[in-house]
């Protein structure tokens, strides 16, 4: 399994759009909780897991992991290095999840700063009106802080750690760096 | 319970002292191992806990440990994320020990380096005259290598990591932040 | 054991060489990987370590980290606190390693990235024109990867981690803050 991380805004999702045809199974961390949450718990709506209490929310992220420690071919993960709350920054990948998990490589797709609070501005003001950070400072301490989890991970998994950059109108150079990733 | 933490300097015991009322018993680290170490080593002074053998301090840090893991109400632990010694930094929280805590969330207070700089020269003048490093270079790293062992801490825990800052002049502001999160 | 990590270029061969008459037992990881490595597969060089399948390279490591763990003595461990290779960070010790091993102490040794750079290009033009990195960025990075390994490992294993920088023309300073570690 190979987990992909990234800022909001950094460009993930492009990213893993470019990937189509490299023999992985795509599996979004969020979905998967969701769709177990809907059944548990019968939330209506993807937001509603933070909403969940935390036995509960524990509960479900258990059972996400067991679905994924099944999971045979080759995948990859997509999911958050942190989750930047009003109450901190939660690892996306806690040692007791990611000790269930038998992982093959860490990704963090990043960018410069400036660009991703100018991609973030435009998709506040775009159709879908997406809630995002704005505060400049704030980002850079979530770059920073998610830098040192990846290294945590890494550290506990012994998975090799990358840092790939997404950079405006670079697009196909970040999705080339992941694919030699996947070889 | 709840893992506060921060640079000499920050201004973390001044915060602390914001948050009469919250419910919560705030039990400090340092003096829970001197309370130990005089008892069962004789120790006169705080400063002394430093100067036990290794194999003493580990024992001194079991029983304080042992002690909180009976803690059965709310607690706020008042601690170091990592001690700048000159031999090093000295994680305040391995996982040895933070493996016994029930954790649910860990507070970093910090502030901007030449505001921490300034207060340093203002306590080492003042009555008191606590000793204090000054040297600008190293609080900086200080100060970088404890957001990396935060991360480290909340990986291992999967408890959230929150970076307060406590800017001069604006206590009330880092206050409120830190009782937001006692909620 | 104290544990000695450094980048390529911030010299730490050199600075572990002014070590002699300390009573330290210097082993270099990579060497006592190329003598088992040689013995059970055949290897011819050092670097070939690197085309070992993953099943193979662990094997390795587990007889390493076996083979320190029977040193009684004192011992220096030269290592990597993370490897660049093209495929992202791979850490010099992961957990599972780690956990084998006694630490008293973690040493990352660096120097200004300016300098670290103009050492890399004097060694690449050198009679033995060692292939070095010579992006800047990337090393600036890698730096900073490093040290949020180093708190990693300083958290797992509860040793003191210290960072010495190795500054051009300051060798001695940095021999002598090493040597006071050992005592």
């Amino acid at each position: 399994m190979i987990i992909v991380m990234g800022l909001p805004g950094a460009g993930k999702s492009t990213v893993l759009g470019k990937l189509s045809g490299s023999g992985y199974k795509l599996l979004n961390w969020g979905d998967l909780m969701f769709g177990i949450a809907k059944k548990k718990y019968g939330l209506a709506h993807r937001d509603d897991i933070r909403k969940l209490q935390t036995p509960q929310q524990l509960i479900v992220q258990k059972e996400v992991a067991a679905l994924l420690a099944k999971e045979t071919g080759k995948i990859i993960l997509d999911t958050h290095c942190s989750i930047n709350t009003p109450n901190g920054y939660l690892p996306g990948l806690p040692f007791a999840l990611l000790g269930k998990l038998k992982v093959e490589r860490l990704v963090l797709i990043t960018a410069p700063i400036e660009e991703i609070m100018a991609r973030r501005k435009k998709d506040m003001a775009g159709a879908a009106g997406r809630a995002r950070e704005l505060d400049e400072f704030g980002t850079r301490e979530h770059d920073s802080q998610n830098r040192a989890y990846l290294a945590a991970y890494s550290a506990f998994t012994g998975a090799p750690a990358t840092i790939i950059y997404n950079r405006d109108n670079k697009l196909d150079e970040a999705a080339a760096k992941l694919k030699s990733l996947l070889e």
